[in-house]
């Protein structure tokens, strides 16, 4: 069960990233939000794709950047006005991702005051079966402002 | 002037990524190809925009990851069959992009015949003016066989 | 167990960390290798601090580089000359290690032909409880000639 | 001819680096201190090196980690309190360094008030020849209090 503080902090992130042109454009789509993770999820169209026929490496990294930011997001004082902002990240890819779906599951490794470190694993779900196909390392400036 | 082999890159190059499913998605076009060296540039709309009116970090790294493959693209041997697939890379924010356009340009510091290193800037264009607002380092690998 | 076969990696990966100088001066130590694995220690002692008395940036650099090289050597073929090169990585600090001593656990998340993607976990550990340090993300070339 | 002001900072970072027991032990030297900037070097013995004769990449590293922060530290307010702390650093080795001395180069990108952006080169000098050997880009926080 969710507690009512974590609902507030759930739908303010909705909220947000619901306003995000880019995240429409895409079509990518939020599965959970829990304190320090959160799972984004896209399904395969031919607009997502890039000349193989594989999900585009862009699309996979929009997927961490929004997944990690949001992971950060979750624990958050927001009704300090406290924000958070993508600072930086790297990723790896470690295999094509073929498949119907890709999902991006980001954890918070360390949450700070300052700035969270976050991890991201992306899996190809190609027949049911999800396979790793990259993995992410983001550090997520948090901001006291109200700042972007 | 280009010479005639470069223009067979130069070629070869529009045509993989004018089959990309979500270059066209984002709008984004190559502005120059050169040996070691690609710009691409994408205009405001609101598809490609965060929350807070700022060209999504996730466009950005859709950019660096396409220009950074790209750039080492044009230094392989693609009449051997030789082709480029993005291994890695790490970007950081350095400003928000709030610009009317985005450029990146995607230079080789290291090229090799396994794998190339490659530097992204990324700059915001606010009335003319060129703002750096992300900063990347990829590795791409160059694949022998015609494997994507 | 270890298999007879492992036996050879593990006695070549020695003898080969063996012959690094750095390696000695620094005073670090392999405390376990299994294929896809590699775990080193480096206990406090002034030399490897910084000026506030936590274990270098730098030191825990160094642990990261050789575990997550020797972590993705466990799986190649030495015995048809395979070896590896460390192509790059990206480490976050998570907190300043305080402790008597740092551990750096390197696994493999993605073996590949030419290269490996692998994870490390750096814990300082205070009065004998681990406390993550470091954690990084690393591309590990392999190379099929008897090259450095 | 440098600025009374930069004096101070100057002597406050040499002072702070001098008191690294891994940097004596390692011998690395600073050869340049200037606002935004950071030099240092450090010449061949056997005790940096790898097996195969080349600098450790660990003892590239932490020329990166070191030369880095003190590049961001060149630009914080001293007198305020405020302090420097590595946050995370992305390298790519892009050759084996085999001359008889490596010389880092750390350039600030991006001063912060919360963060700097700090890019760093490494070179290899071989008979005179300086040879690109390694490129970073790393995230310096900037702290407030005198926290290390």
């Amino acid at each position: 069960m969710t507690s009512p503080s974590f609902q507030f902090v759930d739908a303010a992130i909705r909220e947000a990233v619901g306003k995000q042109g880019f995240m429409k454009l895409v079509g990518a789509k939020i599965d959970e939000l829990a304190p320090g993770r959160a799972v984004m999820s896209l399904e395969r169209r031919d607009e997502v794709l890039q000349q193989h026929g594989f999900f585009h490496g862009g699309v996979i990294a929009f997927l961490v950047d929004n997944a990690t930011t949001v992971a950060a997001g979750t624990l958050v004082d927001r009704a300090a006005g406290s924000s958070v902002l993508t600072a930086e990240y790297k990723l790896n890819f470690t295999a094509p991702a073929r498949g119907q779906k890709i999902v991006c599951e980001a954890s918070v490794l360390k949450p700070g005051k300052r700035m969270s470190v976050v991890e991201a694993k992306v899996y190809s779900h190609e027949d049911g079966e999800p396979k790793l196909c990259a993995v992410a390392l983001a550090t997520i400036a948090i901001t006291e402002a109200k700042a972007g």
